[in-house]
């Protein structure tokens, strides 16, 4: 099975966007041994978008269009798509309500043009879009083949990519293909060539592979296998992803979607333990990454965000002694922060951060990046200095890594990073 | 002149890479009057290959190709332009030098494989490369047509283009060429659709073209202009701008790079007021928004993240009765946290948000997405009731875009959204 995916928008044409929903299509397309063989991006262009759809769809079996599925003049992919599939449209009464629906919900009343959401393919079907007002369709040709249309917000796309066009394929492709699957080992606390020097063998892998890919405070593992099943290429994966561990230990803290702090919410959610957060320098970052994961509620019972010293002293009692002596960016007051930040809420475990995220307020004893971050525990509160780099969001969100990973360390493997 | 790029990766075509490059260079283009009709991706596959670049030197003047330029035998971009463009290659000594003379400083062997990337185009020239190893080719057509070859990796690829690529252009195209500039006009607190319908007829505009963008509580209007000189365009873009915002008013909130928080921030530091923060539902993070901001500890006092209502009760005084008889999430419990949070910062204003952001805890009287947003000042307390859509980090992003842009709206105008 060959596929093509024709990303549809000006404003990629003019970088104004990078298009992640193309690689994120990508990825998924051989998990059910689709072929890609061909990316396109075209304007919002009706005879440009045609001839691009024609082309691809006189090599491949099936095409993909992102994008251009909105209510405006500007959103012509399902008219032009329709023409060339030569599968006409029909206004779908029960899309059309949903869409009433939709707007009444939110006591807005829904445009006119709206109405041309609603318009399906005859011979194909409608993807419905739980996330928004544009839904997919899948044209077909009388030969067979189809083009599935896509909307270009990330935020509708991954999920009708994950829970539409995927049981699509599935159904039309059957078993029989070669299949290629990944998995990604997640690692923090640990620089990427520290990574690969430890486990430099393993990288030399054929099938499967192991590639290195580093992010801001975090490094993955993307380990691939091809196999003629989903079940003998996770096997394979199962073996590698072991070793991989055996070697890097603690410092593994997940798997593909698994973060930081949904480690960290379920490590506490299991074991019945409460938090409660003072941030300063990350500015309540760090407690809103830990209410990004559902559930959090029953853990966290609640963080402060004590950016100016007034806040410090009043609400969470750092000693005036303290922030004149050695400063609000000091040991000791990464100390009394965590300690007294879970006195306040009665939580098992206090964490804090305090530190310079710059551009400005750095000095030669105290540079932009120097962080303090604090935990404290019914066994003894551990401070732990770090010099951080990058800018002022790279100094928060490293911050917010080292806050995290020490407390997960702490909690499952009783030491401190 | 018209332009297209084709990224030549398997990689990207397995999804394992965004392709940031080809939109750094379609942003780079118009800036030298360079229409850019299409772009394409294609595997390291020699026949494949060939076929873009004859369909794109088919369609454009100039034709772009991304990655393919190492020392392997994967890769195959020059050896196949070369066919194509029949501007056949020879072996460059300065160059074989250059490579001989960057393996020697690194103390390493050159592979004799490596000489394959002193080969240049006959007809065209050679690009330094001044990060790499792998040099870039500008084949050119016996017709006059160019295509420019050049290397994929990102820390290569952008001091190629702004080094390279854009000399070659300016020389190619002299000063007669058109030049497209943009501009980016941003709104809050308003739906695309109705944006639209306000705007209409600036949206049928030609030269400058308006295009709306919708974004997570947020639309963004593109004013895209063509003229001679930048100058021109952007005196032209002027016109549109302030005929937009005399009709969409305080909904505009600011234009390119500007954000909800950055506006915030300084419309607050600018009239010397201060500002302290409660969230229930967004968890920290309007304070994280806002401490994203360099100078914000000029203005922010601090923000309390008052997951719990143990935390509503003990930190913020919320009376237990609006807690049992009206619940957290509701005006009273939105407008106690608003006005206490303000009093126990001494702050102008406090901010406060309480709501569903799901997926649990809705009911049908209170559904998720059901987010109430309070605002204290010394002029009196407002409470504003939405009903969000999406999952939890939309309810999450949706509120704190909904608080901040009411505090801008009454720090400005004087009025609650």
């Amino acid at each position: 099975m060959r596929a093509e995916i024709i990303s549809v928008g000006t404003e990629l044409l003019l970088g104004q966007i990078v298009d992640t929903n193309a690689a994120y299509l990508s990825k998924r397309l051989p998990e059910y041994g689709v072929d890609l063989l061909y990316r396109a991006t075209v304007g919002d262009n009706e005879s440009r978008l045609a001839e691009a759809v024609s082309a691809a769809m006189s090599r491949a079996d099936l095409v993909f269009t992102i994008g251009g599925l909105g209510p405006t003049q500007d959103d012509l992919t399902k008219e032009t798509v329709a023409a060339v599939a030569a599968d006409p449209m029909r206004l779908d009464k029960e899309t059309a309500d949903r869409l009433r629906a939709f707007f009444a919900a939110r006591e807005i009343e829904m445009p006119e043009t709206n109405l041309k959401q609603a318009m399906v393919p005859t011979r194909g079907t409608a993807l419905d879009n739980p996330l928004g007002t544009a839904p997919g369709a899948v044209f077909e040709t009388e030969s067979g083949k189809a083009i599935i249309c896509l909307p270009g917000p990330p935020r509708e796309f991954v999920p009708m990519v994950d829970e539409r066009v995927v049981p699509y394929l599935s159904k039309r492709l059957g078993q029989n293909s070669e299949i290629i699957t990944s998995r990604e080992l997640r690692l923090a606390g640990i620089g990427e060539s520290t990574v690969e020097d430890k486990v430099k063998e393993l990288l030399c892998g054929n099938n499967p592979t192991v590639a290195p890919l580093a992010h801001t405070g975090e490094v993955h593992l993307r380990i691939t296998a091809k196999a003629s099943s989903l079940e003998e290429a996770r096997q394979m994966i199962d073996v590698v992803d072991a070793k991989l561990v055996s070697i890097l230990e603690d410092r593994v803290f997940g798997r593909d979607d698994q973060t930081l702090e949904s480690v960290v919410v379920e490590s506490l959610l299991q074991r019945n333990l409460t938090l409660a957060v003072a941030e300063s320098c990350t500015g309540g970052l760090i407690t809103s990454r830990i209410t990004d994961i559902p559930g959090s509620s029953g853990a966290l019972l609640f963080g402060v965000a004590a950016y100016s010293n007034k806040a410090k002293k009043e609400l969470l009692g750092v000693p005036g002694k303290i922030l004149e002596e050695s400063g609000a960016v000091s040991e000791q007051c990464a100390r009394a922060m965590a300690e007294n930040v879970r006195a306040l809420a009665g939580s098992d475990y206090g964490l804090s951060v305090t530190g310079i995220a710059g551009p400005g307020g750095g000095s030669p004893e105290k540079p932009v990046g120097l962080v303090y971050i604090g935990l404290a525990s019914g066994s003894g509160t551990y401070v732990r200095k770090h010099n951080l780099s990058g800018n002022r969001a790279d100094v928060k969100y490293r911050s917010s890594q080292n806050a995290l990973d020490m407390l997960r360390t702490f909690i499952l493997f009783g030491k401190i990073p």
